[in-house]
């Protein structure tokens, strides 16, 4: 589905051009089209490849999706691939980017991603010098936003990892703490695979030897570059502590049955000893003086009891119960 | 045994030629030569030393087999040994191909797979300009045909720790569960020794100083060694999720352990309990009221059961039973 | 909110000046501005990029904070975030020190740190002749300043590593010793990402193609990393016997299991025996010799008593109890 | 011990000469002095020492042992430590052969090993243009030798593998799976210090700057780094395997102890049950009507059989039995 | 404390010199001084400053201490820190040794070490050709002296770890082991520290671009790098043998657990059994015929007797007990 294209000149919006005429703007000198394409089809793509002059291999990875987060020369173009992450009902959904970047042009295709860009052209149309810069700023632009948007989701992370600290030490649910720690480590994975081989392809635009599309934003690309590195950092983190908190949840599990078998070990011993007492007054010998003691009974009863009294406490002081 | 031996000219096939004109086909100046082994005999491969020149080693290393993946230089010529994955009866066997490529010839020798590659040389046939691009293209073409075999058994494996999800937090059996996450790591680990040479093979391919064979094919190996590397991040996290998954079901082993001594713990104390009700009745003593009381004995009974109607209801409280 | 804001020349103190006047002494030939704010307002910010002149990305990056610790060049001047951590009430507080270094000038922006920095100040001013090696040696001594702050946090840590050894090894208490494991991996983790980004950066001042604001001080920055790569392995020391301490701290939680069940089932045989005793004698066969005989219960009494100090005697004997 | 000292011209044997002799052949022109030591004694690598101009530091590694495999140059002169490992009684004996080489000379001294290299020299002999490669070549065939060497010790450790994996999942021996999983590891550990290291130095004859003797080599030398990166592949997969079966050998433990658990309650239960049915029939209320019926006993019974026929057939089918 | 301060000439030692003359000697060309010093006063180390023109920040280590073993070149001149490892009841005693090295002296502060280096001056004096080499050979000669100590440490250590494995597999002492196992951990630990950041220090002087005084000893220095190289590998042996031992300790004390959980059950059913039996003829049923047998208490002891052999043979034979 085509979203937007545009030509542009000087920074300024000239009009809203059929999908045809994209080569004939980009034969212009100083024309720039910017394109966005959102779940287009196979079809779409091919006119796409036509009026841009697209590699095979590209548009070959933008048909299929699916890729591994990345940035490649072709020539004098780029092509990007991109992952958009959005939480939804307590999942991670990844969608996928693919920028083509040339001298004069940037298409945008955008698949299974709700959020959209309209807000960078608003502004790019708002702020003429802004599209001056060219093909490279629109790129970056794109892929700092793309990037900003990972930072609530990290939050999301360390929020659940939180709420399973609070279930290990003050809750003590061990078997829900387990599910969500699980869920946790899938999360995390899902975004490593969007953002490490996202930070090594905008490191290489930072610095070095530089595609020429990109030639005067190393800086703003050593910016998101930078963020990228911190959003590294909190996953790594965040898996540190993931791994801890599953050693530390064994821990609280075995310690738990350790209480239970102490419980156990206590009510087993103060059920016993008057079940012994009883079984003891319950022998046939004839000579047995406290059978014929009018407060025999009484007394037996009495010993049973203080001894579980006895018991009781004693458990209470050495923590067993 | 061979499977195909052909001659071509331009791009078009001239003949399957017998084994023995090989040599001087490829002395032909525009003559390129394709040739197709599959479980060869060692007097096959003898012959094909002979006849294509390879050098000693090489034809060594495809004699044994059980080599790890790699391409490697011999003058002006490669040799390449790619492993294929073919999944069988829920194991995956390894087989392997050894492709010679020369300025002038390919000949790809198959051990231990079923698949071949008989799509590619139609495909190739019928697009005569592709193979204009000479044997470079025709070894991309091979080596990117093995590695999307490769998708599916990846696939195949997250499939199978999904099964082992389900079964630790849905199921709960815990002994099938050790038993299918060692198979997974078995398999992952088999994947691993795959793909991982073989990737850093092929990166050598798609940059810095590229082999003449392979000139003008480096944007193609370049897609190979990107699928490899989503591979490789498959893997990666998948081998993560099994540690995890591992942990996690040993700690819901114990969980279990914990609530199968809570039971028995609750059931002891309801079993206990009336025993020294009991007891306390089969005491004989002269001087005990209640043996003369008409209801004594059904008072003894509801005692007994009503102790451990509270005891049940508790325990149900409390989750221990 | 601005703390000083000092014009220099040769080293020596001309005047506090107000922020206005700062861009007039920086085009003054042999001055050297040295400011420091505290928590500013962005509008104080701003001011100062104007004032300065400084880039676009680094203001924006101090404005916002919670950057990465990392030392940017931009131009002919440097831009670094350092983190400053203060132990508070059990926890660490993690500050930032946002340093823009220019040929002639030095801004520090403190934010979310108790501790300043006038004692290098108080000391600069007292021996001109180190101002005199210029911007460049500020730098230095703020960054070496923060750094050294860190010792004692990390002894504290290692102080905190040795009472839960303590409470493992000695007190035997596993529930409070989880606890503070997981806080003590806390403080690891919040460190580590405090020291190894600015490892990472410092390394880059001390050799190879050195920023010009640093030339001359490369032995300086070649101490500090080497500090910090102390730290550093501290850091990595510290982790290590968590990791362990984690584990050791679950063998002893089994070993105690363990012990509870052999208590558990020493006690269970000394009170089961005699009460099987009493079974024994309370059974109702007509013909048991015992029950006549005038020592029969004394015997029993005798009997029980006797099984049960040879039982626990075994017990100690095997340590049992 | 002197195993051989002999000299060579153009590929074929001249004579056994006396060590005497070795440095007056070494001044001839063509001659090539090819020498073998077993177990020498101090003196013997002294005179060594003379006759060949060995390097100080080279012989005292030779005369110390214990050095781990390396290959380091003297000036013209190579000097390699290779281990040989040899599997008996179970164990794996690690011997260490050192390499002298020079533009004309071997001299291989064998610690600790058994089997020696006669079929090389057998095989040189038999096929002089081999030997007209030169020292290099003779070096080449030395440690190839010792390479191929390892393939059977890693053959086997995959067979320990085996037996373990088969311990743990069939025959249910957790106590012998420890003590295999950890004779295993140090079988790992003791491979991985003879392999790691001597890839390295392998490694580094096969690609860039090579030492002026192995000159003409290269592709030799890449054929072992290529097998010692199979054998460094296969020992990181055992490693991984082991590691996970110590898990998974740890979560059957736990899983047996559930099951005894079970066990134990189930039994307890089934005993427990009629205990309390013979309790109830034990007290001793005038009024209670059972006592008198004459099926009473027989009835008595009964319920008692009956009740753990159920409670059987229960814990069967929840598989607690 | 002084313990040396010599000057030499050729080789061959002029004179004991007092300190305040080492400048003088210091400006004869041939003059080559070498002083020791122990445990200085801050003092001390300010008089040698001024004497050999030692640097700023390298006396400020010196005198601060606990710096991490490094080797910095300031200058033409050479600061090293290298530690050494005494081990004193049971525990690893970690001293320093700071070496500055000029192009005609060496400086050599112990600290906190108990073993000395006067063997090394002995053994220099009785060789002066040695000497002539120059402060580089002196100062190979005191570290490579530093590096030979650790090895008794490191033998140490591996008997540490088999006593570990004896106490883990034959005698049982899972409490003492987990004692032992940390032990051994922090003790590696400090190794570690001791070992790896010389290791990367030598490493430089062993090839590439070497400092001056260090020229025509790159060989010396390689040996080294070797030596520690084993020692690193040791300790990565014995760290990854100490991480096994630890999980198969574990692994133990679950096997223990279970089998006291067996024994448990066993002995509890052959206690409850007879006490079932005890019961049951302990009912008043009017009708029970074999409480007027003769021989009815005999029986059922008999009874009790003949089904706790049954359960004691059988429970042996599944080793319960």
């Amino acid at each position: 589905m085509l979203v937007n294209c545009v030509a542009y000149q000087e920074g300024r919006k000239i009009a809203d051009i059929p999908k045809e005429d994209i080569s004939e703007y980009l034969k212009k000198p100083d024309a720039f089209v910017w394109v966005a394409l959102k779940d287009p089809e196979p079809a779409e793509l091919d006119e796409m490849k036509e009026e841009f002059g697209l590699h095979e291999l590209a548009v070959e990875d933008a048909r299929q999706g699916h890729e591994r987060p990345k940035i490649e020369e072709y020539g004098d173009s780029l092509f990007a691939v991109v992952h958009t992450v959005e939480p939804k009902d307590g999942e991670l959904v990844v969608g996928e980017v693919n920028i083509f970047v040339g001298p004069n042009y940037v298409l945008s295709v955008r698949n299974h991603s709700e959020k959209g860009f309209q807000s960078i052209r608003a502004r790019a149309e708002r702020e003429p010098h802004l599209l001056k810069h060219g093909s490279g700023y629109v790129f970056y632009a794109l892929v700092d936003t793309i990037v900003d948007r990972y930072f609530p989701v990290i939050d999301g992370l360390e929020t659940e990892l939180e709420e399973i600290e609070s279930g290990i030490f003050h809750q003590n649910t061990p078997r829900s703490n387990i599910k969500a720690i699980y869920g946790l480590k899938q999360k995390l994975m899902t975004m490593k695979h969007v953002v490490d081989p996202l930070l090594e392809a905008t490191g290489r635009l930072s610095g070095g030897r530089v595609p020429q599309v990109c030639e005067g934003t190393e800086a703003y690309f050593r910016d998101i570059t930078d963020h990228l590195q911190r959003i590294h950092g909190s996953l790594e983190g965040l898996r540190d502590m993931q791994t801890t908190a599953i050693q530390v949840n064994l821990g609280m599990i075995n310690l738990n049955e350790t209480e239970v078998t102490k419980k156990l070990a206590a009510w087993a011993a103060i059920i016993a000893i008057p079940t012994l007492i009883a079984g003891i007054y319950g022998m046939n010998f004839k000579n047995m003086p406290e059978y014929d003691l009018s407060y025999g009974y009484p007394f037996a009863l009495a010993l049973m009891v203080g001894v579980d009294l006895l018991l009781y406490f004693w458990f209470r002081k050495i923590r067993w119960l």
